[in-house]
């Protein structure tokens, strides 16, 4: 007996998401079309529309529809100040201590040499172009307090304050081996007022 | 700072898929779009192809593109056999052991009174007329061993009974508590051929 191919098809391409497997594409799926059609519909267009509209920002290299981000654009900002964080998520949760009115550099990962990670993949050229443009005095690493986003922010360190940059590193209020997604924002809002030159 | 609107559509449309709540929405979309926009236009055009073609067969209840599944038309089956199972993965299951050539209704759930999930969710009238064209003889009941499963086919099995048909159940060779999506076809072989009658 065969699957109809529309449900084949669709079993296959839930696969696509992070840890499903075979038996769990076929739960989502029959899930979606039998209880959840529209659901299922809003889905297909937002991933098509997602794929078809978002790009990185040639500035700061998070997501945008834009060819810079809004962010970016913003003249209230102060362009003194450049902080690194690892994903956009981290970006926003910065946004919302409301301790920060510098710009970003999204990184979109941190090094892992274990997983093929380098400097490479975090665009690291292009984060020195960025933080050498003459107007950063200041970069804020907010790379995770895990071993690796330690590792991150030990290396762009290292090569921002030989190239005469001020390099800071959010305070450890942050528990150690923390996230700085899950972490609350007062937490996240101390450690970035406390932050230290290094 | 706002997402851009095709990130946090996305992000939005991600928590229709069972267990996603809001961090792990976002953890996917993430991803998809940093590692996966492949996958991202597969799935969405997967999803948009199953909505608008997949709908339910006239006779036996499970998904199919055309009026009438495949099964249902295939003129090899014994028409006097008809299988009761949940779901369509149900169905694989049993086809994969070989051991049956008749055909099927598919529920699509189970009776779940504390869910509101009640003969009507389970197309209980469609179940009877199919069952009493004249031609079925004995309906194999193939529901879960499940507390759920066990109510289902007790439930369905007084009614066809009352209507003067063979009822009979897989035998408990499959493991009380267990669901047929994860027990091994040569488990669930030797329980329809030990097939009862109830
Ligand atoms: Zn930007
Ligand atoms: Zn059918």
């Amino acid at each position: 007996m065969k699957q109809p191919s529309a449900l084949a098809t669709l079993i296959d391409a839930l696969r696509a998401l992070p840890g499903v497997g075979p038996k769990s594409a076929q739960r989502i799926a029959y899930h979606l079309m039998q209880h959840d059609r529209p659901g299922a519909d809003k889905l297909g267009k937002a991933l098509l529309n997602a794929t078809s509209n978002l790009k990185h920002c040639l500035r700061c290299n998070t997501f945008t529809e834009a060819e810079i981000c809004e962010t970016c654009l913003d003249e209230q900002r102060d362009t003194s100040l450049l902080c690194v964080v690892e994903t956009p998520a981290d970006q926003v949760m910065l946004e919302q201590t409301l301790t920060y009115k510098g710009l970003y550099f999204v990184l979109m990962g941190r090094l892992s040499p274990l997983d093929g990670i380098g400097p490479k993949e975090i665009h690291f050229d292009r984060l020195v172009k960025r933080a050498t443009d003459g107007a950063v005095r200041e970069v804020v690493l907010a790379t995770n307090f895990t071993n690796e986003g330690e590792a991150t922010a030990h290396y762009i360190a290292q090569a921002l304050k030989s190239r005469g940059l001020t390099v800071s590193r959010l305070a450890r209020g942050v528990p150690v081996g923390g996230e700085l997604e899950y972490v609350d924002a007062g937490t996240i809002a101390r450690a970035m007022l406390d932050r230290r030159s290094v």
